[in-house]
């Protein structure tokens, strides 16, 4: 038996924890999260461990629910350590899910305490790691801790910037670059669409009236975005639609969403459309890369949702196929020979193997051009990244992959690089020992480093 | 290389075999069935191994017919040994089938039979087992064997539940709950409808004429069912539909369906859609559970099913998304906080991850409150159980899971008990030796025979 | 360790050895290919390595073009070792890619060369390849040495099957039958399907203009394909469609059709449906098998298919649904006891389970009538085959599947059954190994050669 997340954690060869040293020390390339930006900048402390691990983390009040925790130990008014106790109560029943895993490698990490966390050892964990936050943890003691070489965080196009700034001139050791997400730009039917192109038309100096218009405020920010070291944008498509329109009707539409009029589909999707086509456009040519996010439903707890607000843990995976819309959103940037770098992901991971072909028909020019990306939120785990590994291995090219990110809102989830290093190198290892692939250690060195840090260096800085 | 099907079967490591050892010998819960309360109630024997095996089992018809059995030794009119000479041919060709292990399980603990079963040894095995039959071998036998706690079996609202009267009155060791499954009262396209509606009528004294009526019928049932025990109702949704209707649509809906006129698709929607929103609030009301089966096609062969009726074998899982009218059947509940405990079971085992994450956006007050069932039917073997379980483990709380039932016609298949019990340990105890989870066996076994038992027992009894 | 593609490559067991020993030296029945018959009646020599592995072979090229290679270097210009070259660069990254595989399987039993290729060795491997191709390696060597007893091609209803004639004239020590494929038939949609159809009647003598001389002529090729030993036919669902469709109408639909006219989705799947139904009845009356492959999407970069042609690496997985159809479709055909033995293929692995269920539905006096294929296209890999033969064995009778075809374009590809053979022997022998089947080592044996070979010798010889 071996011990429990001992130094071969998850490595289950000679192979394997040979592979894991050449890769364990490489600095982190975190190309996705919501990490808050004013955090860093402020380099922040944290008051307990439950501001830290519980005050932002839906993965863990979803099991919190799921285990019959009351809400007003979740996200309600209950003292700090009575909720740190009821999610000790929670995840020693949460065999099997990845949270067991973060949970302890951020303890073993971060605090060095090595105590697996039940109710019985809550008070003794609590203890333990107050005083290392006593001592003023700071979010720049973890992000060297880790070795984190780059953060792209997640931003509006109406954001100022102004932290990311800060950052920048403070001199910090991380770099801590913006990506373009124009989830409120895209979302023509929301009813707060109309206040927000005016702040958008404020902050460009453009009276934006129509499309025409609207497009070169969103280019301006895009290219401000781009002087702030900018690489990335970022789509939320739920799901993926496709259907184009012509110029004089999308201006229709914003004219009725800037009145306050309700649109019709074909108007909502018209507009979604093309302006992912003319942004994409854009990313091409600034030499961006365009994540694509597939398959979420969201907030779909409408008593919940009105009580705890969005993203907080009432979202789900969709089953529907998507894969119409997606084909004729890429075929389309084909043909006018503007599609940029493109990562796919998929939340629903009977997508996995549909996406690698999908991916195989639209490459060119460059490694990896448009691929499958890491096992997203849900996928986030052991057998989600096994089975993404697999599929894209499979169907496509392992050694172009760009690897590893957190998409989190922790400043811990920095060990979720280590879990997937571990589960790669594992991975890899016994297809070596199985005699799959030869023993080349300089090759495989190579192979394994490049996926866990130099691919996303030379695709995204 | 390991004994065939033997003390350690499908049990890996010795921290699977302790682990197995807590639980081997927990009373079983069954808590969905399709037993009949009749021969329980009548301590039924069996007559030959063709009537135990082969005369109910659309299984073993389904492989028999795929292996070019003639119908004529499946439901045809061949005698017992006959049909049970090409069984036996047959089920040495599925290896990989759970057939192969049921089989195996039941002559071992059953009959006390070692032989495996083939064209060669079936005229030994038939002797073997005919002797044990001849000794009287009772329904109450095999369930003492089975050390068999609860059974919860499936009624018609229309039922008299006289048999289940009888059982309670004779004093028998093992509790019979019905399990309230209105499918015929949902049907209201069916051409049976009527005289079921007349039925029901005649067996609540309500004059049934309108929506009102039909569900004061309805609910006065269901508090019948509840001074029975029962505390469970189950929904075949074929597939899930979600069509929100006025009562006043309903009423007319209702009285054209008696009249013998063909229904529109949403007259048919709505009125599911209504029916099982209020059976739904009932059920919340009485503190049952409600099982809800999504994503079966039945009857699909209509040359065979017209030959051999319904539920013989000729049924297949779907290929669609019926995740919208989930969501939305869900939330319609949970907005009137009338929610009850619900079992999410799907057939396409695509489904899995999708019905853990929503699940998972429904829960609160109660451990496991909405969470993904056993798996379902074509589901139900060993690499079924494993994805299954390790879908919930990923993107739930393992410990709140409600575990096994047989779902079965067949008093041997209390054996899948102990099949999913072994499933169960020997994927606890990979993770524990493989240093995933702490070696913590007060814990571990807590966790097992709470989902082999305790679980159970907490939440249906 | 074991040894990098050895002896016991993929057989991790002495039982999967044992096993492996009793199929490897079986003859060969390729079902299902794309070769050449030109090639194999003018027994063709070869220029060079990239003339046999990069003259046709999409799946490399799609590797290529996800690794960045420019095109010039794939269908381009570029001279066959720099094409090679650019290849090795390619592989060497594969890693967990079957591509990986093949291409040493290749290099090892066609070219007795057992170096790992890569940028390093390429020049090397080329030198080596070289000699053996210098020294006129034949077709009719590969095939000698790959002991294949049966190649069933896929051919157009309107080839003349000159070469097939040469085949059987020329003596040849393999059997080369025609498959009757009617894509160009069933694409009534297309603009060259006039021309096909006067092709068809200069072919038959019939006059062709309306539903019952269409059929007249389709069947005198489907008789005269069954004098050249054809037993199979290959229709590609993309997707299946259903619409039961009234002569008269399908009369119009040929007329628009012939007169250049652009048909309604209706007339199309009209046709398509009762010309499919039509053709099965006719397969069922000749005693064939029809295969029908679902789920793939076509040509989906417009831009890449208008460059380099169809079936150039533009295809990929569809997601959606069409059990619905297909279901119609077998119903149809069981109803008027006219359904010919089905092999369905899936392109999306999320519809294997589902496929299994289906085929368990249709049934009826022959082993295995109607059955899940071999995994199909961008399923044919090491987890692709673990999948389909887990999800056949499960829900099916493992024991009656067809077994492994190469649907290849590469003669090359026969190292693809030894691929396979050692997958199945090494899935059996871990279930032996583990307890879960007897060690009846004359069952098992009789097991694998049946799905190795003898099954296929007996469906469709």
């Amino acid at each position: 038996m071996k011990k429990f997340m001992g130094d071969d954690f998850l490595l289950q060869t000679k192979t394997a924890e040979r592979l894991y040293g050449a890769v364990c020390t490489l600095p982190i390339i975190d190309w996705h999260c919501h990490l808050d930006p004013r955090e860093i900048a402020g380099d922040k402390t944290f008051g307990s461990l439950t501001e830290l691990w519980l005050s932002a983390d839906h993965y863990k009040w979803r099991v919190m629910r799921a285990y019959g925790v009351e809400e007003e130990f979740i996200t309600g008014g209950a003292d700090d350590f009575e909720k740190f106790e009821k999610w000790a109560g929670v995840i020693e029943n949460c065999i099997g899910n990845p949270l067991y895993h973060w949970t302890h490698l951020e303890l073993q990490r971060v605090f060095d305490c090595d105590i697996p966390l039940s109710a019985k050892t809550a008070e003794k964990v609590w203890k333990h790691c107050s005083k290392v936050l006593e001592k003023g943890l700071r979010v720049s003691d973890i992000l060297k801790k880790f070795n984190v070489e780059l953060i792209c965080t997640s931003d509006n196009p109406a954001d100022s910037l102004e932290f990311h700034r800060q950052i920048k001139d403070s001199g910090m050791n991380v770099s801590v670059k913006p990506t373009f997400r124009p989830t409120d730009l895209l979302n023509i039917e929301s009813q707060n669409w109309a206040s927000y192109i005016n702040t958008l038309s404020g902050l460009t100096g453009v009276d934006i009236s129509d499309y025409e218009t609207l497009k070169e405020a969103v280019f301006r920010r895009a290219d401000i975005f781009a002087t702030y070291g900018c690489t990335m944008a970022d789509h939320a498509l739920d799901p993926p639609v496709y259907q184009s329109e012509d110029d004089k009707i999308l201006d229709i539409t914003i004219r009725k969403s800037l009145d306050g009029q309700v649109l019709t589909a074909e108007e909502i999707s018209g507009f979604k459309t093309e302006m992912q086509v003319d942004l994409a456009k854009k990313y091409s040519e600034l030499g961006w890369t365009m994540q694509l996010h597939m398959g979420a439903v969201r907030g779909v707890n409408t008593t919940m949702t009105a009580l705890v607000g969005a993203d907080s843990g009432y979202d789900c995976m969709s089953g529907g196929d998507y894969s119409g819309a997606l084909l004729r959103f890429l075929d389309r940037l084909e043909v006018t020979a503007s599609l940029p770098r493109t990562i796919l992901f998929n939340l629903n991971p009977k997508d996995n193997d549909m996406l690698v072909t999908i991916a195989g028909c639209f490459q060119g020019g460059e490694k990896g051009k448009v691929q499958l990306g890491t096992p997203w939120w849900f996928n986030d785990h052991k057998d989600g990244m096994k089975a993404q590994l697999r599929a894209l291995a499979a169907g496509g090219v392992l050694g172009t992959f760009a690897g590893m990110l957190t998409d989190s809102r922790s400043f811990l989830s920095y060990t979720r690089h280590e879990y997937f290093r571990r589960i790669l190198c594992n991975l890899i290892g016994k297809w070596v020992e199985n005699g799959e692939y030869p023993a080349d250690f300089e090759k495989l060195e190579e192979l394994v480093k490049n996926i866990c840090y130099y691919n996303a260096k030379e695709y995204f800085c």
